[in-house]
């Protein structure tokens, strides 16, 4: 261990070679500031010193700083270096709400895939709730059909055919706890009858992709052009996974040939298409495009969430799943969504709550989207914004070479932002271009001016 | 096709050596039935010389009617043979409620595994989750900790703790929809850690093994022999599970010497237990006897539900992992309960709701017991009730032999009751004997005495 370092009295024991790296240097350097052998207010070593000092990667060690700069243990701060925070929190810029520092956490975030939590229904909710407990017969609370209770599949399969025109029949939807899980069965349902490829956008979320590669299943990306996914092109994979109405993360919408082509393909080779449409209900400036199942609902399965619709938390999702592919899926996934949880969603939906909570949150980001592309056209006139008005996130487009820098740069605003880099497949052949992924229905609303105005500041 | 039963009209296209022979069997019978091509009332040939006719096993053939007596399409009465049921239900027994004939189903049931769903605390449910969701922080609608919230894994620590005598830390306490899918998670989980083999009760649920089986691991059976489980006898498989505190469904309690050896023997081989506590809230006769992990946090996997102490439909369990299997558990299993269940859940733990309805439970369930064991006392002398007093089901010991014929008497009375064979472990090693598994929790209690009457009419 190099002489600088034992200076803070720090007794690492690092395999520099094990997956585990990281982490061991975050996990020694938190203790060193709990124990207080890193006193506050010190300053560390610069990444590139330590790095070269115990012989490792810098972004190794600008990883580990990262990690605790959002904690909160250390600061970084443009021209002063990397700090041991002290124990008193910064004061918060002048004109912005105050926002609890607490620990792990940054003030502010754009991280995509959440709606804002402090919109959720409670009062609407709970009032389901009690029309559902009061209504449910006694078997209600047994265990029930695997694909679900049957009040919530009738609602589910009403509400698809009119909002996303969906082909849905009742008795071929399943409720899942998620999109996530359903993804996870329909993997390990497509393993078990021998598939051994799922071909997957070049850029989308790694939990997905994880997910399949535990299912035992290996995933390559599909070709991405200049107009999007070439979703036609999957190759020899068994099964492809889209998101046509809202690309993520870039944001497009799928080409209607794109979409016949690859239906036919399915037709022709037998391949599986799952459509995950995730933000379906979220379009801004004319009718959301249907859902792609309705092509062909023999050859796609169809996924959808009230995990952007209303809460994460709920852990709510579902899935129309062709008549050949229904035995497997139920037989291999039992029950998983609890029995209120299903009938409640079942009461939100019927009772017309599902609509108007649906209705004012496509308003309220909608003004969101509207507030970003004005701030940044004034702001930051080199960032482009793009993708399609819909959803609950936007792409925005970086000078080259700046998006590592500029999430950095976020960071030090007290805000937690993810770049373009960290969605992309790592066996995709795209030219990586340097953007932000930008979730503008994460913060609640009385942070959202000052979550702008950070965002604004990290730019170039 | 034989004459005999190309007089009914129906077309069979069975292939006589696949496993779908009973259901297609079934299938061409139901459609018959239902288009009318078998009129009401007509009588069906007898099991045995359909068989002979189709040149298929007989007992398929009585496995088919039986499922179609079960849906009411088929009466099957003493002395007049199999009939295709009139269209309407017949009259109920004199002193006895009429419970809905509903399709599919028999009017009364003891199948073990769940409690009288009529009973579950609506109201107390609903207050708290009003309590629950007036209290929860935004952020508890989000994607959250993949363990469950700490409200829930809190209260459960301490209820377990108390109850249980589990040793539980809330943060190695892990939140799943219900028992099955935390053993489908540790299956998987020690699959991908090269696991190969788990060891079984000789007795036990065969959704349990299949669940084993789809992860990748073989079953074996463990030794079974006048005192139990020969728990400590797993041979060389990689993990044991065990329902130590009422062996599930022969109701033993695992003997204090084979808890202690299985415990040192997981220590020193490394193999991993999994108590499956199902039921460990209802002792009847003393206090409950307090859990295995307790012995050895480390090396026993801790699993518990809520399906039996307030309903199956809820889809709420835990887990208590040792320390070096939580990343991996935690990795694997998102999470996939929600929210608002869990805060209900720890609500009506911290308020004392969960106690007080157990109590209440507890006392309903220990006089139905008490008024099974005295009728069979009286009316069925040659059947003995086995298993401590404890949980949900008794065993009734049977005369040699007649296992099948009770059963199948059962369902002429009206009756779904399962005998202890379709329990059994297909490789295990024990002499096979007649008796049938009782679960006297399931009937409501409108229910319960006409329930109790028709199972004594169908005792020999």
């Amino acid at each position: 261990m190099a002489e600088r370092w034992a200076t803070f009295g720090i007794d690492l024991h690092l395999d520099p070679t094990g997956p585990g790296l990281r982490r061991g240097l975050t996990d020694a350097l938190r203790e060193a500031v709990r124990t207080g052998r890193l006193a506050p207010g010190t300053r560390l070593p610069s990444s590139r010193s330590l790095a070269a000092d115990l012989g490792i990667a810098r972004n190794t060690v600008a990883d580990a700083y990262a990690d605790l700069v959002a904690e909160g243990r250390l600061t970084a701060r443009q021209g002063s270096g990397t700090r041991v925070a002290d124990r008193a929190a910064p004061a918060p810029p002048a004109a912005a709400p105050s926002p609890r520092r607490t620990p792990g956490r940054l003030p502010y975030s754009l991280v995509p895939g959440t709606p804002d939590l402090s919109s959720f229904p409670r009062a609407e909710w709970l009032r389901a709730t009690r029309r559902a407990l009061a209504a449910a017969p006694h078997d209600a609370f047994g265990y029930g059909d695997p694909r679900g209770r049957p009040e919530l599949r009738t609602a589910l399969a009403d509400y698809l055919a009119r909002v996303r025109g969906v082909r849905a029949d009742p008795e071929h939807l399943v409720v899942r706890p998620g999109f996530a899980d359903g993804l996870r069965l329909l993997c390990e349902v497509l393993r078990a009858r021998g598939a051994r490829t799922l071909a997957v956008e070049s850029y989308g979320l790694d939990v997905h992709r994880d997910l399949a590669t535990r299912a035992g299943l290996h995933t390559t990306p599909l070709p991405h052009d200049a107009l999007g996914t070439r979703a036609q092109e999957p190759g020899t994979a068994d099964a492809v996974l889209l998101s046509p109405a809202h690309q993520f993360p870039l944001g497009g919408a799928l080409l209607p040939e794109r979409r016949a082509a690859v239906v036919d393909l399915a037709r022709r080779t037998g391949t599986l298409i799952l459509e995950d449409d995730y933000d379906g209900e979220f379009r801004y400036d004319r009718q959301p495009v249907g859902a792609l199942q309705d092509l062909d609902p023999d050859h796609v399965v169809y996924l959808g969430t009230a995990s952007k619709s209303l809460a994460p938390g709920l852990r709510l999702g579902w899935m129309v799943v062709p008549p050949s592919l229904l035995p497997a899926v139920t037989e291999h996934g039992g029950l998983t969504v609890g029995v209120v949880e299903q009938l409640t969603l079942a009461e939100f939906l019927t009772s017309g709550a599902y609509d108007r909570h649906v209705r004012a949150a496509r308003l309220r980001y909608r003004r969101r989207r509207d507030a970003l592309v004005r701030a940044l056209a004034e702001r930051a006139p080199d960032v482009q914004v793009t993708g399609i008005a819909a959803g609950l996130h936007a792409v925005l487009r970086l000078p080259p070479g700046t998006e590592r820098s500029v999430v950095q740069a976020a960071t030090w605003h007290g805000l937690l932002v993810h770049g373009l880099s960290r969605f992309r497949h790592p066996d995709a052949d795209v030219t990586p271009s340097d953007a932000l992924v930008v979730g503008y229905a994460t913060p609640p609303d009385h942070a959202w001016a000052a979550t702008l105005e950070a965002l604004c500041r990290a730019l170039p």
